[in-house]
């Protein structure tokens, strides 16, 4: 009768405020608070030099992806909702197993991008959250969550630590992982009825404008996603004019495409609210690389093309064949872009056209 | 017949125009036009700097506090446009109020941080606006701005300037205050037929999605809001760390707390729109303190509780024992976790946690 | 039968990655990345220093403009998307041609200010855009944008280089060349049955809050679009400390006189959310010159004032007698407040207030 889900929040914060206070260290000797990373400039300066970046990720990840997935009528306020509960977990949490991962046994000290990589952790479960919107609990998410960020942690700190891979903008770290991770669960989940109840996944007009908040937004600060954690000076910059010009050259593509097959050329809203995202993805991880701008706009068109036939003819496959009910479809959105995005990355680092840029992990 | 809210509204403006016509200093001669706080900046570099920190607090007067009202479905456009009619005023006269008092017989000079000030005066009239919405008119919050922003002011000066003490994400000042304020206003316009209407008081599905825009943003960019007038380097690194992690534990004790007082376990969403920033407010006094970030994570904790019982209990109890009709439910928001800010304040400065931050004033 | 509009898509963005191909040069080599305005910073502070305006830009290009015209109850969902359409293909072709004129048959270089430009040309068309929504379809739109942004990009070079004026915040440039620009493509496309469908132009309750979005995000940052491209130091104060304080009165008078002139003294939504916006537009000349603020209160003041009365009586003239149909009334907001920046930016510079701003161009 009683919900365990306000146990398990109320044990779950307690946890980590414990943990807190045993591994994190205190503020007051702060003052190897940064990381070396930004050069020419003090610790003191480093801060709030990158806070402006963190907010706009801050935004992506609460107000973007909290209203993209308003989409769907029947979950509007619950993927808002526990959008905010699952992000505010999962910072809190991703701190911690970050802190353990990187501080190799000292204290782990808070900095501007300690806070970044939070954030990023929590995208993650964010994506997965898509593909397993209305098949879960909170209290399955809250586990899922704790869950999936250890998991994330210990892939990403193989990738870039261990493997020393350049995913600056982690296409496939955290937009295919988190894809095929929520694919993978929503596949555990997956129960018959799912397929007949699509009058639930049906969008309507209002929703429909409430989604295109997360788009925007999700679509204005992306540059600032595949930056923030960027060396400081020209790749940094890179990274934020690659993204700008990959997400303008998508839209086009997401477009022409969504309306060549959509019925009678009619733009399909779904195609716009997600696929207009397909360049941020895919350009994630050869951002920071010195690629020439148009090779950015050739990958961005490719993902918005991509994405759309994602849509249209491979989500409702998995569906059918593959019995995985996508609820989001975020395999069209961050799994197949991320898959191009590593890729492309493979592309842009054989063909040498960085050879200077060997090893930018993502911390 | 005639309204008298035009011409009091241009009466306002042409006065204030007037004023600054006297009172504010040349733009011309403003080489001083910077305090001397950002330490290790000439007074042009400070200026930019801080102004990202400006348009967050900017985005949560405007965004934020006008959309948050937006839960009442009766009152949604009204609360918008109030809001901005409210803020716009509140900011010129908060220059010229905390100018006087500042300046000492001076010109006025305008800087970033008189905007931010300014910007904050305006907040505690939103605050109490909550208090009072549905039950006053335009001209009637004409002029409750222009007092309690005098009010205000001096009541900021006299605790910051005078009593020396440290206040810096305004807790007491402006939290606190605010409530307090408007729920005296509220007592003195209560009818009995306000306890009667409460069908104006429901929400409803989309009012409670554009609440969350509000919601979101006042969230996201609260760090802004506490950080923003400490004192360059450590203590504004802190300000933002310790709000970070004081709003996301405040988050899961916020739905904890709602789903056990609930029926069946139900998330009120009146509770995940509001008690989840209650951390915000709460770790506002202490916030550029070198505590802990454990102990803002234990603050947001108790707020967030204590905010969803306030709701539960002491908001229907104001309106039938006290006769304060709390509209927005303000006390449970800004008044409960402004004083359990005050005390977090004093018992941070009592265990001398802090033994180096004697007197940080708002300005 | 099948719509040309998704191969036209295709095609110019075909087009513009093989002209950004051959005319952008190689990121690797841009140690001239950057424009030599920032003082006192190497070439690499400069970017991230503007990061955070052009941020702010940014939303009010693909928030500000595609939620500002939700208000129209039919067009919401197409003003929204064809907003991000438009200003996707306008920032990618606005960095072609406006890099063309600047760069003097050299490669063009992308920094902080083209971007922040290229933004500035997609502005042009989406003010156009809204005198003629509804009467346009997306082909059309793609042309049209493809047309004007070079003809301002042209119009801004002459105006800014060659004539040497000065109009930072693009009063006259973007807002009154907009508004007049969509004014005669709309007095072409008039029909007799526009008259008559006013049912389509009709708000409604939902509708008016997500125009608030809009009206709220370009509002607040207003002042960074006034100030972005101001020379650093100084200037770029002013111009945000004007803008701010224009934009302030501006929502005093726009208030007052929505309910001067309204049904009983009731505010006229349709007011609210564009005439609170014509401050920024007015002080857009002389925002950057050493005026004093309340002389920005003034020609804010006048701004709200006078685009009231636009929507109230010049907009159904201009149906009536000119046969033009302003479906958004872009006369009252970007027009007439167009026209009084451009006299407010002569009587600066006559008045010799500003003898020392002679010449600040666009880029």
């Amino acid at each position: 009768m009683t919900s365990p889900f306000p146990f398990l929040a109320i044990i779950l914060e307690v946890a980590i405020i414990a943990l807190f206070g045993l591994f994190v260290g205190d503020e007051q000797d702060q003052n190897n608070y940064q990381q070396p990373n930004s050069t020419k400039s003090t610790a003191v300066d480093g801060f709030l030099e990158l806070y402006p970046l963190f907010q706009d990720v801050h935004v992506m990840i609460f107000v973007g992806f909290g209203f993209l997935m308003t989409f769907l009528k029947k979950y509007g306020f619950s993927s808002v909702g526990i959008n905010l509960l699952i992000a505010a977990l999962g910072l809190q949490w991703g701190t911690l197993v970050q802190g353990f991962l990187h501080s190799r046994g000292e204290k782990i000290h808070v900095g501007i991008k300690n806070m970044i990589n939070a954030d990023f952790s929590t995208a993650t479960v964010l994506i997965s959250f898509g593909a397993v919107l209305g098949k879960i609990s909170p209290c399955q998410m809250l586990i899922m969550t704790i869950i999936e960020i250890a998991v994330f942690a210990a892939n990403e700190h193989l990738v870039t630590e261990v493997f020393m891979a350049s995913d600056i903008g982690a296409s496939m770290t955290i937009h295919a992982f988190g894809a095929y991770f929520g694919l993978a669960v929503a596949g555990v989940l997956y129960r018959p009825g799912l397929r007949r109840g699509h009058d639930n996944n049906e969008s309507m007009y209002h929703s429909d404008l409430f989604a295109m908040i997360g788009t925007l937004f999700l679509w204005i600060f992306w540059p600032s996603f595949n930056s923030a954690l960027a060396e400081a000076g020209d790749k940094q910059h890179w990274a934020i004019v690659n993204t700008y010009f990959s997400l303008a050259a998508c839209v086009l593509t997401a477009y022409a495409f969504s309306s060549l097959v959509g019925h009678r050329g009619k733009l399909d809203m779904v195609h716009i609210q997600n696929a207009t995202l397909a360049g941020g993805v895919a350009v994630g991880t050869c951002a920071d690389m010195a690629i020439h701008p148009y090779i950015s706009m050739i990958i961005g068109s490719i993902a918005g093309m991509v994405s759309v036939l994602g849509f249209k003819f491979v989500t409702p496959l998995f569906a059918t064949k593959l019995r995985i009910h996508d609820t989001c479809g975020v395999h069209s959105l961050h799994g197949l872009p991320g898959v191009i995005g590593g890729l492309a990355g493979i592309g842009a680092v054989a063909l040498e056209v960085s050879n200077r840029t060997g090893c930018i992990g993502h911390m």
